[in-house]
């Protein structure tokens, strides 16, 4: 199944447009014609089964043959907030996650946040969302917000069901023993290269959030955010089959 | 805790040396001194506290002071054979599963490979295997295998007190469904870009092999081998806490 991205497009009568680079591969590189039936997605939880009606180079109409709300979504709203990292690593970051199922990104400042996250890098990752939007045959883009500081995100922790802090310093605490079954929104708090500082934890504690192992072995800092999303949409029963820890 | 590999170098009258590269980094890079403290591992499972007696740019020599065998390993010998994919993203790939704890990694040719996979880009896997063991201090160094064929595989089956194929088209059994609890040696075979043929499938579920899925959303290749190695070592406990599935 391909699926493409309808970018802040409503349907109009039954039909839907492409423009821009979504048209030109449809009609370029796929050669797609009128007639073919193909998947698309507007990254807000919708997805239409069209039947193409004109295709030319920067402009694809298709009429809606039928529609579905958020299939294959897991149905917790996870928010994952990585500590900034540099280069490349926080765009792995961004599509290993994106694939995974979470929700919103929030890029996080930190004491020992060392990068930067420029508007253009921002952009690039927004984009990087997209495509690993389509790549996962998801329906939600997820929203990538602009970089947060500690204590910013510390004072948001009441909006989320649980909040969960990835920290290599608790001992005793594994995931499945702090997650709540059932968890309809959940943040996930993974630190930079170099970890959190104690009183760094200390704040997000105090506002409610829970700390917990990933084991005894380090991880490079976008193992550890693509490793804690899998781990979280594990337990809640989100990565296949019917069994969960619940 | 930063840990140091001894490459193929046996303690000898409770001395350990060091040469070459990781010499240079202890002595020229780190500035370390007789008398500092450091660890070391062999890479077989050995770690090492050691006192530095010569500090030399191309040789260190320490004292033993104490040993312990297999400290931060996972219970379960864990192979993975992942389908060869291009460029860098084997590399990514075996980055995240060494930090994660496998044993070993048999990069697999399948009908859907394009990839070659060269004497020179094996040697290149092997020294990433070397750093990312090191930084997640991990002291059992993965064995990188050459390229296997899935017939050959297929004939090491048996084994395995479990083989596990990480199959997009399975569309029932998640991996808490086929894992067994205990199991000791675990061989997980996860597909190229692309995905396998559904007779490469036959071939190993007729050699015992059972598969499972990761759910509805669509994971490139090199995400879906971290993710599949760390939903099986969660699994099995060995990612943090006290609970797990068995």
């Amino acid at each position: 199944m391909e699926l493409f991205f309808l970018a802040g497009s409503r349907p109009v009568a039954g039909n839907v447009i492409f423009d821009g680079a979504e048209a030109h591969h449809i009609s370029r590189v796929l050669r797609h014609q009128p007639g073919d039936r193909i998947y698309a997605t507007d990254g807000l939880g919708a997805e239409y089964e069209l039947e193409l009606r004109r295709v030319e180079p920067a402009r694809v109409i298709g009429a809606i043959l039928s529609s579905r709300f958020r299939p294959r979504e897991p149905g917790c709203r996870l928010t994952i907030a990585p500590g900034i990292i540099k280069g490349d690593r926080l765009r792995r970051v961004v599509e290993g996650i994106t694939q995974l199922g979470v929700s919103e990104v929030i890029p996080l400042r930190t004491r020992r946040t060392v990068a930067g996250l420029s508007e253009k890098r921002l952009d690039r990752l927004r984009k990087v969302a997209v495509g690993a939007m389509k790549c996962s045959t998801r329906t939600v883009l997820p929203r990538i917000c602009d970089a947060m500081e500690l204590n910013e995100l510390a004072n948001r922790i009441g909006g989320y069901d649980l909040a969960l802090v990835a920290y290599e310093e608790e001992q005793n605490l594994g995931l499945a023993d702090v997650l709540i079954p059932g968890a309809e929104s959940v943040l996930l708090v993974v630190g930079p290269e170099g970890g959190f500082e104690p009183e760094e934890v200390n704040v997000l504690v105090a506002a409610g959030a829970r700390c917990f192992s990933m084991g005894p072995r380090r991880f490079r800092a976008e193992t550890a955010g693509v490793v804690a999303v899998a781990l979280v949409l594990q337990l809640l029963g989100e990565l296949g089959g019917s069994k969960s820890l619940s």
